[in-house]
């Protein structure tokens, strides 16, 4: 199916000299879809026809004057960078110059933009940031992610449902199973919200799991982890913590002597392989969720194999109309509520 | 310096197949300690006198006829098991038999119970668990672990005030450094308690480091972190979780074909010694915190290694008067505060 990307060329720790690359190779595996190269015509437009001639009819080349720099507050960029990438991407979805839109930039700046420009869906009080973690047998979509603190259980129902229809529309899984985070058998189980929060799960019609502890996202036992932004966001970083200590410990064991470093040699194949398993650059790619339009944000320090990942996702979940699954549940859900349209 | 330890030999998975082994380790290992074996007579009774023997006057053998069951309601231990192993431990540091009191058994169980016997130190709301988590270089102390969830701005000062003489305590460090979890660059920075428990830390006298997200922990950044109970303990099962699969998928990929399997038995020193440096049995050992005894809590599925440790921990931390370095730092506090004692 035709799919066409608005990609903010300039977000990113390395802006074109990642997004160009990664632009190109998504351009040739995936021949159905196009592209919009969004940024300041200095930095990309001659790559950008470069690309054009290549792919011909599937590029095309979009200027946009400014750049959101990675660490600007969120409502400087939202009142001052109007002519920016990251902005200028998002527009060609308002205007339905394109099916999605996909930034390496600022998360804050992409949420803020993204929500004023495209507005929230109907219903949805909050759009949420959902990415997904690895697990030893398939994977697990995790929200919200930082864009929330202080989540109402409702918030926490709404999460949910885009979480659910999003594995649904990524993974084609019809009837995703949804997990609320909660902690275990320590000494008080859970806040109130949380509690509350499972009584509006169990009654939605989702596919309400129960709760899950935090091993259980590296378990894959639900499709869909449910949480408080702030809680997600901890979870994240401490994992990512956690992988990288590992892994930095492990290269040191294997560089240690002589003996360890002929042993790494002949380990390769098997060290490599590992390192493929375990490479967090194939789940790159979050998803903005609640908004009238499909916003993907990848890592900012992304490289072009892991910002390929962010577009494919995007692509995937234009085409299995992510939105329009939201819209749709969230209609019936307010429905049952009493909620008039 | 001679210390005395009550085990509660009937707590955690193994009960005294594994208590009574570390206790015996543990008598080798630290000649100046004692013990007092808690437990049921018909479990440990014969084995308790052994080890008395074998260890002249260093070990006594405290009957206790009951058990709390791992899954048991902490309210239900509470007040129906008041010959519990577990409380009979507590019970003798309340009684000045013991100087600190070990159980891997029902941590909720054991944290009412030991509340409910030892009494909080004056000016602590919520007493707290600290563990230790390993880092590159170094470890980090982080509570809360689940005690308390929905924390105050005060409780997390509390939470500093206790981590730092813990690692005071145990790591002879005069001003360790305290961080407070936070949520980084994302959209929103962080909720407002952890804004006013920022206040609060920088205004207390504490070394307070300023804010740190997830990923420090496994850096060692600060010292101390401190966090909601309901963050910790999602932040430690989800670090659980990565470890678990990353070693898993680590150790498929060494099996995986005749190859594989070659290199990891000549890689068995390296990957013998990868296992050593990420061994989280060395870290076992929870304090709780705030109480005016010391308490620490095992993995209820420690082994005997991992249970020596926690009794080493406890002896540490009682021999560094980690109750009366606690019950200093709030009085003084408190003075500050204007509160008279």
């Amino acid at each position: 199916m035709q799919v066409t990307l608005a990609i903010d060329c300039m977000g990113g720790d390395f802006g074109p000299s990642v997004t160009l690359p990664a632009a190109r190779q998504f351009l040739r595996d995936d021949p159905y879809a196009s592209v919009l190269l969004v940024g300041r015509p200095d930095a990309i437009e001659s790559e950008a026809k470069k690309l054009a001639s290549e792919f011909s009819g599937r590029v095309r080349f979009v200027p946009a004057t400014q750049v959101v720099e990675m660490h600007e507050a969120p409502a400087t960029a939202l009142r001052s960078k109007k002519d920016s990438s990251l902005r200028v991407a998002i527009d060609q979805v308002k205007t339905d110059q394109a099916h999605a839109a996909v930034s390496a930039g600022n998360t804050g700046a992409l949420m803020a933009i993204a929500r004023f420009v495209l507005k929230t869906l109907d219903g949805i009080d909050r759009p949420a940031i959902a990415t997904i973690l690895p697990a030893l047998k398939g994977q697990t979509y995790v929200l919200d992610l930082g864009a929330n603190v202080d989540c109402s259980a409702e918030h926490l129902l709404q999460f949910g449902i885009m979480g659910s229809m999003l594995v649904s529309a990524l993974e084609h899984k019809e009837r995703p199973t949804v997990g609320l985070l909660n902690i275990g058998e320590e000494a008080i189980k859970g806040n109130e919200v949380v509690k509350q929060a499972a009584e509006l799960l169990r009654a939605s019609g989702l596919n309400f799991y129960g709760n899950v502890e935090g091993d259980d996202i590296f378990k894959a036992t639900t499709d869909v982890v449910v949480c408080d932004g702030f809680v997600g966001n901890v979870a994240l970083k401490a994992s990512e913590g956690v992988a990288q200590f590992m892994a930095t410990t492990l290269r040191e064991e294997f560089t240690l002597n002589w003996y360890a470093k002929v042993i790494a040699f002949l380990a390769l194949p098997v060290l490599k392989h590992f390192k493929q398993r375990i490479d967090h650059r194939r789940y790159n790619g979050a998803a903005l969720l609640g908004l009238r339009g499909v916003v993907f944000k990848s890592h900012g320090s992304a490289d072009a194999f892991a910002f390929e990942h962010a577009l494919r996702r995007a692509a995937e979940a234009a085409r299995n109309q992510v939105v329009e699954r939201i819209a749709e549940r969230m209609t019936a859900h307010r429905a049952a509520e009493g909620v008039t349209p």
